[in-house]
């Protein structure tokens, strides 16, 4: 198999966790052994949780010796490691979609792990051009590491969309549930798996951003609870005053929950969530969308909108297709 | 990475070549070396052409010495193999959807190959029930490989099914082209790759079903030209006579094709085409639903009818999401 064929298992594996590593960026991460078996597919899963190169390392390791009791906490992982490597991962090879790190973050760098390790070859898909991570490239190759960047360049760089453009203001993503025949009406749209993802996705957010029809029709919670997560901030669009709104509705006796009737300034991460028309309405200002498409054909009326997409990811939730769009400007 | 993993590779990329195999079975396999290197992920792709693991090892076989020139010809190629393997798979892995064959049909039996190159260890998703075929797990343990049945087994089993079917009696699959909202209508819905899949299942069946009302209306060809293949023979089911219909319609000048006003007895692979009134009318006698979805929104009204789909397989076409779905029955 080609480099561009292991580099792929690390992207898509990233994809999984692209936004619940927010403020992070979405990195994967594949390990073969020095005779090229692969042993782990992995990714940073959450921010203060440990980089995908860490996650694939622990894993490799299990994979070679499965007695090991790794700790849970990311520096002592790291610190483990490299006490109890036992030279298993000598003359390895790394795939990672993002130049590995070469600082002390909330976790130790990268880059060392593979050396302390003893790696061969570190494939890249695309530097680091983050000024305080940066730097790892060099630092794998003054330790005598193979190096190679740019495997898959494309991909890792859509992959990194969404963490470059909340660095520099705010990213803006519209999710949308449909059936397989496009429409977004019933109560229940999208499977179970589909929901916990997309309530996953909301405890990560800086704000949900919902319209007032909505929220007077569907009388709705909108929070995290098939993640087990924290609710969202929400910020209501509506030509009503907020506290015209029935205040009996959910959402409003959510604890710790802030609600706005404007877009704060602060907000970087932000998801919209709504229909047709709401999708019309803000379909410009979007970076990206997320549409769930269930296995099931009803008998409602779909969702009418002229927008050509571009998919960047799709992937399978139970028996939903659910897939990451750019919108292709016309 | 568990044994689970290298057979999905093995069945998704059966999948790919599903229906295109008519009449033999869609089988894959995936050959990794003595040390677990992946070498191979091959399908057997035609019926006549080399199967699963034929495809494999010539692949494999490949990586390890990309100076063999290796023939086109199923039996030659399993020749050549016999005679310039050089022993680069000895103590080699094979995860096979289906029991390797056992019998000299239109190519040698797989089961021996394995043999002749050494392989170690076979591993095998579903034993074959087919008579002439069966008994390779035996031939196999005889010559001191090492075998493992059910690996995946229940996947395998959904992929077999077509070919279960088609054997006893006649296989019904619907294709059904829409756009991300569910619409049928517009000129072109699915993207290039998924018309030419679209073109090259045609070309494998024994009879194309359509309505009176698409084929008034479209004016179709109904060919295989996108995959330049065979156009298929064709049923018009339609209260019409097909003597009225306008002859000047492509479809009724494609040379060397039959066409039917009711579906002939010895058709046993029947694709129907059409949108919402033809999934309707026969729905109740389908085996499977194929149905394309693009990346697209538009404004056209979508299809409507109550059906509860399980997907068997899902794969992408461009920019299209493809799946093959099972009716579940309420």
């Amino acid at each position: 198999m080609n480099h561009e064929f292991y580099m792929n298992l690390a992207i898509d594996e990233a994809w999984k966790y692209q936004f619940l590593t927010y403020p992070n960026p979405a990195v994967g991460c594949v390990i073969l052994d020095k005779n090229g078996k692969i042993l782990s597919i992995k990714a940073h899963k959450e921010a203060g949780k440990a980089h995908a190169e860490l996650e694939a390392v622990s894993k490799a390791l299990k994979e070679l010796d499965p007695n090991l009791d790794l700790p849970q906490d990311a520096n002592d992982l790291h610190e483990f490691i490299c006490k109890n490597h036992q030279g298993l991962l000598k003359g390895a090879t790394a795939y990672v979609s993002l130049e590995p790190c070469n600082h002390q973050g909330k976790t130790p760098p990268c880059a060392k792990l593979f050396s302390e390790l003893g790696f061969s070859e570190v494939f890249i898909a695309i530097k680091d051009e983050h000024k305080l991570a940066s730097g790892g490239v060099e630092f794998l190759k003054s330790k005598g590491i193979k190096v190679q960047i740019g495997i898959c360049e494309k991909r890792a760089k859509e992959l990194l969309k969404p963490f470059l453009k909340w660095q520099k203001s705010s990213f803006k993503i519209f999710k949308l549930a449909l059936s397989l025949n496009g429409s977004a009406s019933g109560k229940i749209v999208s499977s179970k798996a589909s929901r916990a993802y997309a309530h996953a996705l909301r405890s990560k957010l800086d704000l949900l951003v919902v319209g007032g029809e909505t929220i007077r029709h569907d009388r709705p919670i909108l929070d995290a609870r098939l993640a087990q997560a924290k609710a969202p901030n929400l910020c209501i669009l509506s030509h009503q005053n907020l506290e015209s709104f029935d205040q009996k509705i959910p959402l409003f006796n959510v604890s710790n929950r802030k609600i706005f009737s404007n877009i704060p300034n602060e907000a970087r991460f932000i998801m919209y969530e709504g229909g047709e028309n709401f999708l019309k309405a803000f379909k410009d200002e979007l970076d990206m969308l997320l549409i769930f498409s269930s296995s099931n054909l009803n008998t409602f009326e779909n969702v009418k909108l002229d927008l050509k997409l571009k998919p960047l990811y799709k992937g399978f939730l139970e028996n939903d297709t659910y897939g990451f769009y750019e919108i292709i400007k016309s």
